[in-house]
């Protein structure tokens, strides 16, 4: 009994590990697709998106049809309580690099993103791949430490979350309110992918080391 | 040992409701805040915000700790699972209705919001405050059938989104790029408010009717 639900954590877990790498391909062509107007690429992380609800859903299921029959305790019920946090955040990352990619297709042919923002959203795109490859890893091999690369990485993208308003609401802009609109609404779903990171990264913390820390 | 498993189970319902009350509060003050430009009022929904994260905190803590007491199974199971979405969602909309009043105080002492989009976003409060009323009501008596009130406020809701949009991308919008920042995230906010609620229903629905209904 023991041996197959062993079984059973491992496959829970390989599943997470599934998923977090659709949402970092998503976010990674959401990204291209936003900063080059690439709308083939949009197209690819938009059907992505809607999949990755789909992997979330039936793994949900099966983390419930498993505490139903082996009822564990402690340690084994936390790691699968955490389990249905991490997909409902790995399910949102995919909605959100949904959304960058859903930009980029209205405004094409044209960009969503004026010369002098084209930096900033290259490096917060940047950063929200090298957060989903780091929730793959950490995924993947619990007992890796990158709470402190992950939480400086979530710091730098909200610093240029605020940098965006900062070039927004500055003399300087001469956007019209279509441009404003858009990379208000892509930096913050940039910010958000990057917070849903940070709260993966607590909860396998919290398993491995049996200290809560709670960042949201 | 099944008595004090009913009295667990309503009180985690009950403390379901209490949350559900507080986050429907948030909104209201919020939202009052942001249509009267009122900062007391904005600072009463932010500080409910930060409460609300550690009632749900708690919450889950206790949920947790039945879990690995009682192993419930099947029906009993799925409503502890439940529980703890419906609490991530209603920590969700506290936080949403807080970005809110965020906006409102950081504004003070103009106002967020310009008068081309002052009934809109009335519109848009009065729903969400609405829709809040709505799931404490269905946490607290889950035989009601709220669904398909829910449902269609939702989609005004979506409308009123989609409408701040035409007005902002318009010819006739005139206002700098504050104002449109503004607008734009408060948009979004209220809009996700009312998904949540939209995802709770769902959740009871399935709880009791067993047709599961996802609809995020």
């Amino acid at each position: 009994m023991r041996e197959v639900f062993q079984t059973e954590l491992k496959e829970v877990q390989d599943r997470l590990v599934d998923i977090a790498g659709d949402a970092t391909r998503i976010m990674e062509q959401a990204s291209a697709a936003f900063i080059n107007s690439d709308v083939t690429l949009a197209d690819q992380a938009l059907a992505s998106a809607d999949a990755i609800h789909e992997k979330a859903l039936s793994l949900d299921e099966s983390v419930i049809r498993i505490l139903a029959r082996q009822s564990p305790a402690s340690r084994d019920l936390r790691i699968l309580v955490s389990a249905l946090r991490i997909s409902a955040s790995l399910e949102r990352m995919g909605a959100l690099a949904g959304h960058i990619a859903q930009i980029a297709r209205f405004r094409y042919p044209g960009s969503a993103i004026p010369a002098a923002l084209l930096p900033t959203f290259q490096e917060m795109g940047k950063l929200d791949l090298e957060l989903g490859k780091k929730v793959v890893k950490l995924l993947k091999n619990t007992d890796v430490d990158l709470a402190k690369e992950i939480q400086a990485e979530d710091e730098r993208v909200d610093e240029l979350h605020r940098k965006v308003f900062d070039i927004v609401l500055s003399d300087e802009w001469k956007e019209n309110a279509m441009y404003t609109v858009d990379v208000t609404l892509a930096s913050r779903y940039h910010e958000r992918f990057a917070d849903h990171v940070v709260d993966i990264s607590s909860k396998v913390s919290y398993l491995t080391t049996g200290a809560w820390n709670e960042s949201e």
